[in-house]
């Protein structure tokens, strides 16, 4: 292989073989190929993309550069879930422990927050004594004994991967769909689940805003699975507001539980059991759609997943009394409550600018491996649509010190936006897409 | 500057300012930022290109990175040429002490072969004794006393450009028209000359081969002259088959001698005329094209020239004796004639074929820094259109070893297409367009 003409024919828009392909990222993967060389090779990949032949053969390099994780010695058909990224996404602190309760092992390799988006791990460890740096054996113990498990990522799975990704974090080429599809899949691949459930955001706070892109990321990543032999159903799900009231650490925390209760915001009930059903149809344990939905609006309401959540807790070193009295979380000293400026209607809570006003406050970090304040972030109530009244309140919230409340009310008034008038707010419909590799469906909601 | 930020804006399309294009190049010259980083800029740029004040701000950044040369103590306009690169393309050798025979001082800092393409250098270096590691001093020096001086790039000069260059080398960033450009004006400007003439080469054998890339090419470059204060004159001339007959440096060097002494071959010394006109004329010596182009042809014709070339081989430790027996210049061992196979018509003399058959036989570098024979090479008369008879002799093949000799046999016959019927020879006309500040003309013959 002469290196520098693999990039010009990737440059050329010429498909490489998958052996070209294996020898270029093997050569990496063995620190043969210099950072440089790689950096040019993963811009071209930008403004060419994968054929999904190139992609197949990245993904096999990738899941194959480490551990694969093999959970044959947990009983049943084993499903993961996986979300791009928002602001106020507690979904798999809910979903986990209420498929588990159904029966179907949830193993879940979770991340930390990047950029204005949280993390499952972050959102977990404001639980006093959890721990999610479970070693390979324990997370296949657990799994064995309760049906759900949460760790961060093992640096044995994927180790290419990490590599790969510090260097597009620096370079200008995160933003691409084959990278970004390939960089998720071979960490699932290589976790041992079955079959996967994606959650996709679009809107203003996702990772890739515009509908086509998201729709061109899920349509890659199911792709993908099928070339390796899982099934992977994605959900098109709304980022242009935070999902839920809740966004830092433990407000989101104490929200998942709330919502493991049976209550909680209806937006975050709602994408938890859209997703829920897929994950209990590709498990085979629910006979369809309905029944599925109905097994885990009821596994909710009466109190399964919330006890799954407690073994879970319970194995994971957590005080599980959380549950009953969520004052346990850490707590902000400071809160202070943002009230309408005017009557009028909320067009937008725009969730990139809270997420980001969320990390500032210490909720998320600036740089790698900085602390975080579990207990800081935003409550907001005010949803697009909401009719409100000057001086009513919106949202509250929860800061370290008087002047950070001063910058979260000031984040609050650039994000929640208010027209005088009697305006139209057309927010995206919270569940939008389906996509499997039988195509893209447009959703309805299922009955 | 956060500096992927400064990449993603580039690979998105947007417009840098000066003071980013500054503060990015400036930490790479100052080695604060990361080939790798670089690396994945560059293949933005190759996508993207570069705006007209892009461009400019990075010429400023690679002229100040090192030495720029100070002239004014040479008198008069000084003009210098620069070919974009071709097989048997030997003008330098001819034109420069052409031009300075008429007055004008040749500040002339040239290069190696490079890929299938000969060098300056190496061409001058064939003459026994004859050094071109002058220091800027001695090049000062010689130009005040003789009007020409002929000098490899000195390290001083555009240090900037010779670290982007090695990692564009083996990044597959090479074929940028805005990088190229750059990189040639900057030198150009940074070597002291007050005007400058460019041959861009077009077709099969020259480095960019289509007639819209070489146009953008000498575009870019008199812009970026006109953007610095220097007149920039470009001809697009014929590189679809080797120019004149000799392809190997001492076989070019004595067929640049014969041009000196108003001989050899014909389109030699049509494309030295047309680009010593321009010179003449940007020099202020001649009233017009006319005028310089009869006082460049009586030049070449009254052994003014050849004077000229006697005094810069003497002042820079060449064999002057080699003018008059251009049997001092080493010979190869070995001679083998080639021959028609077969009645017909020369329909092509495909010149990289040449050039690279001319590196394999040891003519050029397959590494860098490797030592060339300078005896070896191809004497090719056959030209496109020649109406040739079986058995007639078209080429000689001069070669260290009768091994090399087959494959230099081998190359022309691949090289050399003859059509058995009366076919039509369409080769590139030898100069086609005129490139300046004013736009582009379509060449026609100056009277």
């Amino acid at each position: 292989m002469i290196v520098y003409h693999t990039i010009e024919r990737k440059r050329d828009g010429e498909e490489l073989s998958p052996e070209e392909i294996a020898a270029f990222f093997g050569a990496y993967a063995e620190e043969r190929l210099p950072d440089y060389q790689m950096a040019a090779f993963l811009m071209a990949v930008y403004f060419r993309g994968l054929s999904r032949r190139e992609l197949a053969a990245l993904v096999d390099v990738m899941l194959h550069s480490g551990v694969v994780v093999d959970l044959t010695s947990v009983p049943g058909v084993k499903v993961d879930k996986h979300s791009t990224g928002g602001v106020g996404d507690k979904v798999s602190l809910v979903l986990a422990p209420l498929v588990a309760s159904l029966g179907v092992p949830v193993p879940m390799m979770a991340g930390r927050g990047l950029g204005h988006t949280g993390g499952t791990l972050d959102k977990l460890e404001s639980i006093p004594g959890f721990r999610t740096d479970l070693t390979l054996d324990e997370f296949r113990a657990q799994l064995e004994r309760i049906g759900c498990a949460i760790m961060g990522q093992s640096a044995e799975i994927v180790p290419l991967d990490r590599r790969l990704y510090a260097l597009r974090d620096v370079t200008g080429t995160v933003e691409s769909i084959p990278l970004i599809a390939s960089s998720i899949m071979s960490k699932k691949l290589a976790e041992g689940a079955d079959a996967l459930v994606l959650d996709i955001k679009r809107g203003s706070g996702a990772f890739l805003p515009e509908l086509d892109r998201a729709l061109e990321l899920a349509e890659t990543m199911v792709g993908i699975g099928a070339e390796h032999g899982r099934e992977v159903v994605a959900l098109l799900t709304a980022m242009d507001r935070p999902l839920g009231y809740a966004v830092g650490n433990a407000l989101e925390a104490e929200e998942a539980i709330l919502a493991l209760q049976g209550e909680g915001p209806e937006d975050l009930r709602e994408v938890t059991l859209a997703l829920a059903t897929e994950m209990l149809v590709l498990a085979g344990v629910a006979t369809d759609a309905a029944a599925a939905r109905a097994a885990a609006a009821g596994a909710l309401d009466d109190g399964r997943a919330l006890r799954c959540m407690e073994h879970v807790i319970e194995a994971q070193g957590g005080n599980p009394a959380v549950l009953e009295d969520p004052a346990i979380l850490p707590q902000a000293p400071v809160q202070r409550v943002f009230t309408s400026p005017r009557d009028g209607t909320v067009t937008t809570v725009e969730p990139r600018a809270i997420g980001e006003a969320a990390v500032a406050l210490g909720a998320g970090r600036t740089a790698l491996g900085a602390p975080i304040d579990p207990a800081v972030g935003f409550h907001i109530t005010a949803e697009p649509g909401d009719r409100v009244a000057a001086g009513e309140p919106l949202a509250t919230v929860h800061a370290r010190t008087e002047a950070d409340a001063e910058l979260g009310v000031a984040a609050l008034a650039r994000a929640v936006r208010i027209s005088g008038e009697d305006a139209d707010a057309a927010p995206l419909p919270l569940i939008s897409h389906r996509v499997t590799t039988e195509g893209v469906e447009v959703w309805t909601a299922r009955p």
